[in-house]
């Protein structure tokens, strides 16, 4: 009788789950919003709501060899998710344990970018290569670092915080960490949205993005006004581009991965943003490093990609 | 009949060798200059004068199982010497193989840093760590990253280049590199005495610097007026801490390490550097992160920890 696992990928916003085979198949998947959920408790509540229905479709309970969850500063050693600050629950969490609790089956919780990066090692872009950093631009910035074939993991389980690294010294504020000047407050969807609020305050140029309330704008809006041409939205993608490869060539630096693979919600602005990235990326890399390394969007499906990643950790 | 290893540590200002056992002991050792050979095959020659008489002295080049070489930018590899800032040789050096020939006995390489992360983690502080970084604070700026208890060689060999991590966007500029902000260019011994240099010209406060003409300034002036406490030169390292602190941070939060080990010259300031340092980096963690990295210093013998680290290659 096949056996199957759950993915679970929880984000600042959202989060996505669904119903994975061995080869690598999603047969099911939905999704649910993390933020309304002030309680954790009623967020597995629902995860289990919606989860069981799915379940029942593959016979059961019975079938499920166990839940692999992604969530942002999950700790594999610990089960724990420990002061994320994109999410609604403070303090640390014994996730794992709540939902093998709820769920009565084995579970599995890592860092959620790093359950990407198995992800795409296993299913996506990074098959074969022993060396990459995997990236997501999303809500947040999330990373996993690939080397020697193994995913760093660090001495707390905690490796791969490379959104909190410094980019700018005593840049702009981080709103969940207070720190100043980290990679995410500047390349998160929101500090895209915050990119934009400061060109169009510190200045009069005609936008399409004066269109919106200043205080509602989101990436997209950003996006969809650059694709159209508009160019304080192009200089918005320039910016974060160009911080963005700052921080690639550190991480080049110090891992010398393969390839450098972006996901997430970010990414689709392609070339708007990958072009200023690369730029940036090779102009701060010392010579040895130029030219070699692959700036590589992932093509798994993004709801996907997510789950698999997540559901990877069951299959190990 | 016992065999021995030879070491090579290979410095931007001098290159310090000598004969190891299986134990670990440095039976003889010696040092020579790098930067008066402006051909590697002059250097290389004078090298073999040296550990011939060496050689002699254990037995003949009979008893010798091989040399382990430590250079910045070494390729452990290729075996080459790429493209190194901070030595007189320039382009791709085919350097293992050279030596090889005019030994006639094996020789392995790799980046110096590596090397000295190997020696910690055989005889030295990181003895039994899996999670460890390596930093020299010498002419240059090196680094060995070791996680799930192996060195991070990267896809190209060339992992663990910090020194050349960018910390200040279009800060100073390194006059090797052509980089601007990067770690070495304000943490190395030149980016000290470049940095007192700076203070000493925006002011005219009283200084012990002074009676030194401000061009020949040397990081050991600066220590040296800095124990007579003097403020410039108090100045000059709690910058200088302030700097490292934000490289470390970000490093804690790329491979989450159990300890960061320092090494090199500019360690011997001891806490006129190690404060501003610890101070910064903390003020530079996420949540997570704090108080949980130690900062140690090596505490082998300096020329032996290099020897050792160069050596342990080829007992491997």
């Amino acid at each position: 009788m096949e056996s199957y696992v759950v993915g679970v990928d929880i984000g600042g916003t959202g989060t996505k789950f669904g119903i994975v085979d061995k080869d690598g198949n999603v047969l099911f998947s939905s999704e649910m919003s993390t933020k309304k959920h002030l309680q954790v408790n009623t967020f597995i509540d629902e995860l289990h709501v919606h989860l069981s229905v799915m379940i029942e479709k593959v016979g059961g309970f019975g079938r499920i060899k166990g839940i692999g969850i992604g969530a942002p500063n999950g700790n594999i050693y610990s089960g724990t998710i420990e002061y994320a600050p994109n999410l609604p629950w403070k303090g640390i969490i014994p996730f794992a344990k709540m939902v093998q609790d709820k769920f009565k089956v084995p579970v599995k919780l890592t860092n959620d970018a790093n359950a990407a990066a198995v992800g795409e090692m296993m299913y996506g872009a990074a098959k074969g290569m022993k060396d990459f950093i995997m990236i997501t631009l999303g809500t947040g910035v999330g990373s996993g670092i690939v080397a020697n074939g193994q995913l760093i993991y660090g001495h707390d389980g905690f490796a791969g915080e490379l959104g909190h690294t410094v980019i700018i010294p005593n840049g702009r504020k981080h709103s969940g960490t207070d720190q100043l000047g980290s990679l995410e407050s500047y390349t998160s969807a929101t500090g895209v949205a915050e990119t934009a609020k400061e060109l169009l305050s510190q200045s009069d140029r005609p936008s399409l993005l004066r269109t919106t309330n200043i205080d509602e704008i989101t990436s997209k809006d950003v996006y969809e006004a650059a694709i159209k041409g508009d160019e304080v939205a192009k200089e918005v993608f320039e910016f974060t581009g160009k911080i963005l490869g700052i921080a690639l060539a550190n991480f080049v630096m110090f891992s010398n991965p393969e390839s450098i693979i972006l996901f997430g919600g970010l990414t689709r602005a392609g070339d708007l943003i990958l072009k200023p990235t690369r730029e940036s990326m090779e102009s701060n890399l010392i010579e040895i490093f130029q030219n070699k390394v692959k700036i590589l969007i992932s093509h798994l499906k993004e709801s996907d990609a997510a789950i698999l990643g997540a559901s990877a950790l069951m299959w190990e």
